[in-house]
């Protein structure tokens, strides 16, 4: 009899938990769920029998060490500053650790602790990082496997709304994770290469350097690079490679007029503004422009950043209410901040919203002297916005690791990304039968 | 009979080192110049037999603590990181200190023990920061002192060339003070206050939020905002003021074309390009482009940044040689690095060149009910490349107060900058002496 331990039973955990009642039922498995909100953790299991919700905190110590020291397996939902603190305590149990978060730079330092102890620290088993990997190193092994050599690579994802022909929002966007990490995607300097050149986009261009890309079925999308495609390099083990490049999927329109944000300074997240308290939605696009006694904010932002007056772009800005007189509602706040604090009043999911996931790769390679290329890819549509898409495509893939390693078909020690065959493949398949698919095509 | 120590005998401690080796002759003073360059510090002192040039390295504890302990007055011209080593050792031996830097908040920390002792650290005493506080906190007491009550406050302070109609350099510009620091001017967030409301500027748009400033008998000058003007409201004390505005003067289209590198991402400190030892300087500039397997570097430029493809901006670029393909020279570097080492190469003052300094305050303030407002400017030229305008307008002030200080005239201890009169007053007077004035003018 196994026990599982999931920390954290927020919105991206509501699948990994459904999906892991239904195995312990099967297996005669215990779950445990702690969430600092306890009613959130209990409403999670629904009242099965193998599994119970409770309250818990992560930074309190004897907690935290009582529940992880009785458990075979924790899936960490946590924030990712919190992972280490979790692999430190299962390192001392010997218990084994998974999450859908970026391996940090503590977390790859256990690796040999790990593998002493026998345990596996199975890190960016989700969506992004996660389904990504799965899907990619399955086809770059494929073409390996026959031989032939992988010239470019190039990969984008994005957590999108579904097509709602009833909702006049303009952006077709609404916060569907969470919403900080995309007030602030993008900063920092994105590297990647092409045709065998290093390229670099500072993030003050880099909404404005968009790729179009089209999905068969749903039409164009735009996609933005994300930040260190060179890093993948050598998770994927593709030195040499002529293009790689990572990128995130946007509706056409989306980056023109996120990028007035950028442009304006709003996504600032290093300094705290003055009299916050008092600020309007209007007060917080002006104080980003420069001072005139008459002229309108709408007039001045269209002509600061060369936008046409009653544009798509000003018509997103109008819709979410940044020219109101309404007061922002904060007393204090850095750019960023107070930009989240706005957009959520229009940007957070109705019950009946659906999220849409897209996830597409393009994999150029030689095959007896000539070109070939392959293209896979996924959409994912959620049920609504307790069941999205988000939360399957991130928990599901952790949800049937975590089966597969208490089943002991998952032989493998030390701290891991999904990128192995013997992990990838069982999860892309069981994944398949839940309806999450990538479609290879090939299309030269 | 005193003994002064100075720390430094780069290129702005020239002007320093003059006036004091007079004053040392006069007075009985001895001087000690200690430089990591040894015969840097023995050429500046030219064989006076009151002064000293040695060989000093700030990092060597045992001579930092000989040299500072048998000092009156030390006078720092190092790094500003090394100024508060030096307050260390000057604390401890009971010396008081001088620097043309920002007081940093450590060195703040040092007030109270200084009081104690009854030593005086004179921080911001060169040219900006330094005669831009003494000359504008004059006017500000003036103003005060009338019994009227200051409304706005403008100045912008520019360290430039004078003009050279045989100079075919078109930026009309070079490296007149630290090339690093020109470099990476204007990063981190601009603050400011225009009209009661408070006003924030990004990096990506500084150099387009341009004021022109016309200086009378030197023509127009354009001037881009500093980082944070709110500190200055109470180190001037002028809370509640409705305009503070502190900026930097270029000539007219230099912002315009800096913010080329701006745009390109080319001024980004923060990591390691790739391949830079095979890098050209058409390479450097190309990384920031998109691919393209025939279009030209000029031509991609150019329409990346919406530039005349044969204006002004682009110009100045290929005058600078940055369509060439001849290697930078750099082993590694980041993007800020490699472009200050390009710069260089066309940027560095030739012995004949001419620096030139221009300050400009603007002062609004309500009398009778009525708006006045006076102008307050000063232009400085070097006389060639060793003795600069750079080097007397941040030498000279430093050492009329060590000067005034060593006499007694300046009964002050603690940690200070020059805003009160018994300091700025005599500095002000004897500046205009030796041809460094800042002149007043009633506009209104």
């Amino acid at each position: 009899m196994a026990n599982i331990l999931i920390l954290g039973a927020g919105r991206s955990a509501t699948s990994l938990i459904s999906y892991l009642l239904k195995e312990c039922e099967n297996n005669n498995w215990k779950l445990r769920v702690g969430d600092y909100d306890a009613d959130l953790a209990v409403a999670k299991t629904r009242g099965h029998a193998c599994a119970e919700g409770f309250a818990f905190d992560i930074q309190k110590s004897l907690q935290r060490e009582e529940e992880i020291e009785k458990a075979d397996l924790v899936i960490s939902m946590l924030p990712a500053k919190f992972h280490p603190v979790v692999a430190r305590e299962c390192l001392k149990y010997g218990v084994s650790m998974m999450t859908a978060s970026y391996i940090s730079d503590e977390m790859r330092t256990f690796d040999e602790e790990a593998k002493r102890k026998g345990i596996l620290f199975l890190n960016e088993c989700g969506l992004d990082p996660g389904i990504d990997h799965m899907s990619a190193m399955k086809v770059i092994d494929q073409i390996r496997d026959s031989g032939n050599e992988l010239r470019a690579f190039e990969s984008f994802t994005g957590g999108l709304l579904a097509e709602d022909p009833e909702d006049d929002n303009p952006w077709q966007y609404k916060f569907t994770w969470n919403p900080r990490n995309v007030v602030l995607a993008g900063q920092g300097i994105v590297k990647f290469i092409q045709e065998g050149m290093y390229k670099y986009i500072p993030y003050q261009k880099l909404f404005r350097r968009i790729e179009m890309i089209h999905i068969p079925g749903y039409g164009y999308f735009e996609g933005y690079a994300n930040r260190d495609s060179l890093k993948y390099l050598d998770v994927y083990g593709l030195r040499g490679i002529d293009t790689i490049y990572r990128g995130t999927l946007r509706r056409p329109g989306f980056c023109r007029t996120w990028d007035i944000f950028v442009q304006l300074g709003a996504t600032d997240d290093t300094y705290e503004m003055e009299n916050v308290d008092k600020m309007t939605h209007r007060d917080f696009i002006n104080s980003f422009l420069s001072y005139n006694p008459t002229d309108s904010v709408e007039l001045k932002l269209a002509h600061y950043l060369n936008l046409e007056r009653d544009g798509a772009e000003m018509h997103c800005l109008q819709w979410s209410g940044f020219f109101e007189r309404d007061l922002v509602g904060l007393d204090s706040g850095t750019p960023a901040q107070i930009l989240e604090h706005i957009l959520k009043k229009k940007w957070s999911l109705h019950p009946d919203d659906r999220d849409m996931i897209v996830m597409w790769h393009k994999f150029e390679y030689m095959q007896d002297g000539m070109d070939h290329e392959i293209h896979s890819t996924m959409v994912a549509v959620g049920d609504d916005s307790e069941n999205t898409a988000m939360s399957k495509t991130v928990g599901l893939p952790l949800a049937i690791a975590a089966k597969h390693y208490l089943m002991g078909n998952m032989d493998i020690s030390g701290v891991h990304v999904p990128i192995r065959r013997e992990i990838y493949t069982p999860i892309l398949e069981e994944l398949k039968t839940l309806g999450i698919e990538l479609t290879e095509k090939k299309v030269k």
